[in-house]
């Protein structure tokens, strides 16, 4: 129906250049014109932290480029690998935007890894807008880069902030300066729309938005803590009680060599 | 915060055997001893579109089948291919839940493709739950498999369906029967989430929506035509106009080959 009875003037010139790649499929990865993003792909990263993103990026035209170590593929939590694009090396000095997708496991590996942490600080450095989706935030913080900023992460990590002198927020999105974090998995999508209307304008968001059908409506309303209750949060926590103890341990012997533990 | 001050008595027996597996990283594809899942890959599809229902799938342990012709990779919209785990030939005969994502362009392929049709009649009449998100209606209703059913897709194709004698519902997860159809791309998470609580029960999928921090909040209000406006939905459309032709002139080929054409 939103075919028929629709003024024809739209279709003469009404943002051509910046609506041409919207959906243009298989044009996406190297051959965006548009911000030079570089995002960190890790072992046992979260693929949906990656992909909620990388989607609304693709939308932008960005030039994207997937960094690790080598360009050796990664393994996600749900068995798909993904092939880095660049490594450290190769990739870009100068980012518009540099990103840390999450998961519990990657992450507390990459608060131990002085090669990766180097990586980040370096063009964290430079970066326009230096961005995390989930425990990607505790790497950004493992590396420095988020001192005397406000920033948030997946909930059940998120007291581990104020280790890396930040100041955490219960909000899906914490924007403090060129510091941009979002909350937990699929924080990534309202993050990437923030991003998008940061870096394209507010009506390219509101297009790419239209395009991905972003008018959610879970089911059951138990997606924080203070939603889902006492004893559902206690059964996550209690679940992941082993592998939260070890991110916190990685983040108190980051914090002692940056200096910033209290 | 919410590791302290919390009953002791939860860490006792609260659903060990259905909460092990959550979040139990690199241990999904393949691995899980609970539904058997066959989701479709094909080429040109949204990585998004699977990455969502796939990571809500991976955390209910289900035996994950990634299921195309041939087990060469299918490349995506944002450049990561995917690798089938099983060929149509390969694929368990009988599976607790049949998936297929979206892609304008891949799935108006799907629909002239009568190995994958065929496939998906074969299945689809013998799995449980018949399913897909966005576009992934459309290569259900080529197969026959919506005929008298109600039914969604992506709002852009949503006009197509009766040619499949389904009746299109502006719902973000329609549910007739065992066939469960979502929206245009991001509604594979309200979609999962509702899949999970009917195969899993409602406390498992919202342990799920608590993991996966899916309480949304998204920067502005255009999922939706209605939201979005004439403006941004005619801009949207006059864009994807020559795919949105292709997909119709291949639907209405597919409704004449099943007589469901009007």
């Amino acid at each position: 129906m939103y075919r028929r009875g629709l003024p024809a003037a739209f279709a003469a010139g009404v943002a051509a250049a910046t609506l041409r790649p919207l959906f243009a499929q298989a044009q996406t990865r190297g051959a965006g014109e548009g911000p030079r993003v570089g995002l960190v792909v890790h072992p046992d990263m979260i693929l949906l932290d990656l992909a909620g993103p990388l989607t609304v990026f693709s939308l932008m035209m960005a030039s994207i480029h997937l960094v690790w170590k080598t360009r050796e593929e990664v393994k996600t939590d749900v068995g798909i690998p993904v092939q880095p694009t660049h490594s450290f090396e190769s990739c870009p000095v100068d980012l518009d935007l540099l990103f840390v997708p999450g998961g519990l496991k990657g992450t507390t590996a990459l608060m131990q890894d002085h090669a990766t942490l180097d990586f980040l600080a370096d063009r964290g450095a430079r970066a326009r807008y230096v961005t995390s989706v989930c425990t990607g935030a505790l790497a950004l913080g493992a590396a420095g880069l988020l001192r005397g900023h406000r920033a948030t992460s997946h909930w059940y990590v998120r007291d581990l902030l104020p280790l890396f002198d930040a100041t955490p927020v219960a909000e899906r999105v914490v924007v403090d300066r060129n510091r941009i974090t979002a909350g937990g998995v699929t924080a990534g999508l309202d993050f990437g729309l923030e991003l998008c209307a940061r870096m394209r304008g507010e009506d390219y968001a509101r297009r790419v938005q239209l395009l991905l059908e972003y008018a959610p409506h879970p089911p059951f309303s138990a997606g924080s803590p203070e939603s889902a209750g006492t004893t559902l949060t206690a059964e996550v926590l209690e679940r992941r009680a082993p592998a939260l103890a070890e991110a916190r341990a990685a983040a108190q012997a980051a914090a002692a060599r940056l200096g910033t533990s209290r």
